[in-house]
C-alpha cells in the first residue's frame, strides 16, 4: 500500500481538506501514475456533494487525470515507465459483457468501475484524481501525445471524450449543422470538437456575453437562448444538438430546431425527468439520446484527434489550496473553462 | 361539384350519421376515385370527438382509402380509369421544401394536406374517406396491387405505412430484435412486416389474451406487460421497440429493455408530454424517437412489400351502420384488428 496526498470531501456540506489516501500496490497489468494535473468536472462537486445519492467520507474525487508513468505491474505490455498517460471517469469494467466486448466499457452492462465512488476489484472505494498518485490497471489508461500539454490534456479525459463521442457517433463533419447548447466546460470542447470535424457549428447560450469566446473557439453563428426569437428563427435547423446543460431544458423548443432526422443529445442529465411532448418527436422524425463519455479506444482515438488537429481545452490552472473557491466559481459558471488543479502543490 | 353520400361527425358527442358532402370537380392532375373500402382508425375517433383539437361540424374522417379510378384530370399520368389505387393520410403538400424533396411529404415543412380537417388548396376544409368518392391529386394517389384484396388493402394506408416506415427506417432485419408494444390495429402490423423483414420479434402486450394471434402473425415471443417480471427479464434486449400504444408508458422500464444504440420508436402519442429519465437514456446510448406515418413513395414500396410478401391485416368488414358501433369497440380495443367500412353499404 501507498499513502499519498490528497484533497478529500468529509461530508456533503464541509469544504474539501488536504488529507492522504490509500493506493493499492501494484497488480500484475496496474500502471502507477504520478499525476500532474486533475480537472474539475461539475460532476465531482455534484457527487461530493451527495446530489447524485449518498457516499461514504471521506472522498477524493477528479476524473480528470493525466501524469507520467512511475511504475508498472510485470505483465503490463501497453506502458511503459516515464509515459505521458491519462485516466478519465472509469478505471476498470467486466470486459465480458455485449458492450465490453465491443469496446464500449462505458456502457458496461455489468456497471463499470468509476474512477470515485466505485467498488474496485479489492473491495476498496475507489479515490479519485485530486491526489498525488494514482493506480490503474493498464487498460484504462490512454496516452497522452507529447504535443497536448499535461493541464490542456487533463479535461480532455472528461469533458473532451464526453462530447468527442456523441459527435463522431452522430456523424458531425462536412454539410452537417450542429447546435451546442451552453457554453461551459463541455460546451467549449463541443464546439471545438465538432468545428475541427467540419461541421457548421451554432452556439445556444443564454446570453450573449461569451460570444467572442463561441467564435474563436469555431463556432459560425451564436445565439441567446433567453431570446424567444431564437427558437423561431432556428426552427427545423440542426441535424445534431448537444445539450451539456444539466438543468431542465424546455424540451419542446429545442426539439422544434432539429431539422428531418435531426438529434438532440444530452450529455448532462438533470435529476429529475424531462417532460418531451411526443409530438415534437413525429414531426421531422426527430430523435432525443443520451450520451455518456466514451470507450478507452474512442477516448484514444479522441486525444490522437485533439494532437493531429491542434486543438485543446481552455484552462485555468489552480493550486490545491484553491479548489474550494474553484467548485463556488463553477457552479456560478465563473470559469473560462476548465480549473485544472496543478497536482505539484499537493506534494 | 360532385355530391356524394357519406358518414360524417356533426358534434363531439353525437353518433356520426349519414350524409352527404361534396368533392371538387376534377382537376388536370386529379384523380377521381370510387372508394371501395375505409378502415377506422383510433385516429378518426380523436378526431371527431374533439380529443386533438377543435373541429368544425360536419366532418368527415379516414385516412385508409382504396378504389377503383373512375375518371383523371387530362394531364395526369400516374393513374388510369380502373385502376386500383389507395390514399392515405394525406393529400397533398408544399412540394417544395427541403422534406418534400426529399420524398419525405409527411414531414412537409409547411405542413401537409391531412385526408380530412386540414385546409385543402380551394380553401375548403378537406373530408376524409368515410364517403363513396373522394378526388385527390394523382401524386398522392398509389397504386394497390392486384394481389392485395380491396379490404385488406385499406389499413395498409395508415396502420400498414405507419410501422413500415420505422421498422425500414430504424434497419429491423436478420440479426435484429424488434419489439412491438401493443397489439391492436398498428401493432398487429408491426408484428407481421417486422417478421416478413426478418428480425426476431416480440409482443409486449399487457395481458397475454392475444398471445396465440401474436405468434400466427410472426413474433417469437410474446410477454405481458401488467407482469413486472416482464421488465427485468427482457433488460438490455431490444434494438429497436416499436410503441404503438398512445396512452403514457413507463419511459424508464421500456428504455431498459433497449440494448446499446438501441430505439425507442412512438408512432401514437399521448396528448400530455412524456417524463424521460434522461439517465435512462444515457444508459447503453439510448434513443427516443418518434415517426409519422411515412412518404409517397415509401407508401407504394410498403403495398408491393405486402404483395410480395402476402402480408395482410387481419380485418372486420362492417357496414355503414355499423360504425358508430364500431367506434365504441374500438375504444375497448375489442377488434381483431381493424374494422373495415364496406363502402359499397354506402350507396
Amino acid at each position: 500500500m501507498l499513502t499519498v496526498n490528497a484533497i478529500a470531501a468529509t461530508s456533503a456540506t464541509d469544504p474539501l481538506v488536504r488529507t492522504t489516501i490509500e493506493r493499492r500496490d501494484l497488480g500484475p497489468r496496474d500502471v502507477l501514475i504520478e499525476i500532474r494535473y486533475a480537472g474539475i468536472c461539475h460532476s465531482d462537486i455534484h457527487t461530493v456533494r451527495g446530489e447524485w445519492g449518498e457516499i461514504a467520507y471521506p472522498q477524493t474525487v477528479g476524473h480528470e487525470i493525466v501524469g507520467r508513468v512511475t511504475a508498472i505491474g510485470p505483465d503490463v505490455t501497453r506502458h511503459a515507465v516515464d509515459d505521458r498517460v491519462g485516466v478519465g471517469c472509469m478505471v476498470n469494467s467486466c470486459r465480458e459483457c455485449d458492450n465490453c466486448r465491443a469496446g464500449q466499457e462505458q456502457y458496461c452492462l455489468n456497471g463499470n468501475v468509476g474512477t470515485y465512488t466505485s467498488v474496485d476489484r479489492d473491495g476498496t472505494v475507489t479515490q479519485g484524481g485530486y491526489s498525488t498518485h494514482i493506480v490503474v490497471d493498464e487498460d484504462f489508461v490512454v496516452r497522452v501525445p507529447q504535443s497536448i500539454p499535461y493541464e490542456k490534456a487533463a479535461p480532455l479525459l472528461c469533458a473532451g471524450i464526453t462530447t468527442y463521442s456523441p459527435l463522431a457517433h452522430w456523424k458531425a463533419g462536412p454539410g452537417r449543422k450542429v447546435a451546442v447548447v451552453g457554453l461551459g466546460g463541455l460546451g467549449h470542447m463541443a464546439v471545438k470538437l465538432a468545428a475541427a470535424m467540419g461541421a457548421e457549428v451554432t452556439v445556444l447560450s443564454q446570453t450573449l456575453s461569451k460570444k467572442d469566446d463561441g467564435l474563436t473557439f469555431g463556432a459560425a453563428h451564436y445565439y441567446a437562448t433567453a431570446d424567444p426569437a431564437t427558437f423561431e428563427l432556428l426552427r427545423n435547423t440542426f441535424d445534431l444538438i448537444i445539450n451539456t446543460v444539466s438543468a431542465p431544458i424546455d424540451m419542446a423548443a429545442y426539439l422544434g430546431l432539429l431539422r428531418l432526422d435531426g438529434t438532440l443529445v444530452s450529455v448532462g442529465a438533470p435529476p429529475q425527468p424531462l417532460p418531451v411532448p411526443v409530438f415534437a418527436l413525429f414531426a421531422n422524425r426527430r430523435t432525443f439520446a443520451g450520451s455518456s463519455i466514451g470507450g478507452i479506444a474512442e477516448t484514444q482515438e479522441m486525444l490522437d484527434f485533439c494532437a493531429e488537429r491542434g486543438i485543446a481545452p481552455d484552462v485555468e490552472v489552480i493550486t490545491a489550496d484553491q479548489v474550494n473557491e474553484a467548485y463556488e466559481r463553477v457552479l456560478t459558471s465563473d470559469v473560462r473553462y476548465r480549473f485544472v488543479i496543478d497536482i505539484e502543490t499537493l506534494r
